[in-house]
């Protein structure tokens, strides 16, 4: 078994999974990303305008799905869950390309972000 | 605490970590990515030619280094580890943007893939 931690938290005004758009590009709004004091010396060097990569645990997703309609839809033909971004997966794991707006300190302010208020951050990398 | 689970593992002609590409565009080979029975189920409508994102768990990675020089050169500035591709991290979740060549039952063949023989593998998605 993997242990990972949480390095940090979504500060959002999504509330709900069920309000929150499917992708990121799709509405949703600005989040901050209020990370632990530990770790906030790994920030070094983001600043506003960057793009990153947040990696996120989707805490509420059901991880015994392997196969979905794509977006919910029933018109869409059923897929593996590894050839969709649906959040139901064995590890489900969130990948959002984010663009950094301001830092302060350990709160990095970013848009848009789909994930809701008080989903765990679990890595940041720069986009290449 | 956030537990994940290895749904499979790269075998590789990379075996030491120190010989392996920073990125897998610099050179690293093939790759066969190798699911447990239980979730090939969820690879359903990956097919050759697709490009996919693999998540891995770099399972070699120092977890307790917060700063480093990029790409290991210490002509590089120090850099916080968020802002670096470095497999040294808090969590250290590899990402690896591949084409797949061919799909076997659980066993999907991709490249160019940069990880080690062994390496776990945590999550897939597609590339929109």
């Amino acid at each position: 078994m993997i242990e990972l931690r949480a390095i940090g938290r979504v500060e959002s005004s999504l509330n709900d999974p069920a309000d929150a758009p499917l992708q990121g590009h799709e509405g949703a709004p600005e989040a901050v990303l209020v990370f632990e004091p530990d770790v906030v010396e790994a920030l070094d060097g983001i600043a506003a305008g960057d793009r990153i990569i947040l990696l996120t645990w989707l805490d509420r997703a059901r991880r015994d799905v392997l196969r979905v309609h794509p977006r919910g839809d029933p018109q869409n033909p059923v897929q593996g869950v590894f050839n969709t971004r649906s959040p139901e997966r064995p590890n489900p794991i969130g990948l959002h390309e984010v663009e950094v707006l301001a830092v302060d300190g350990g709160a990095v302010t970013v848009r848009p972000l789909e994930a809701v208020h008080g989903t765990p951050i679990v890595d940041v990398k720069p986009v290449l």
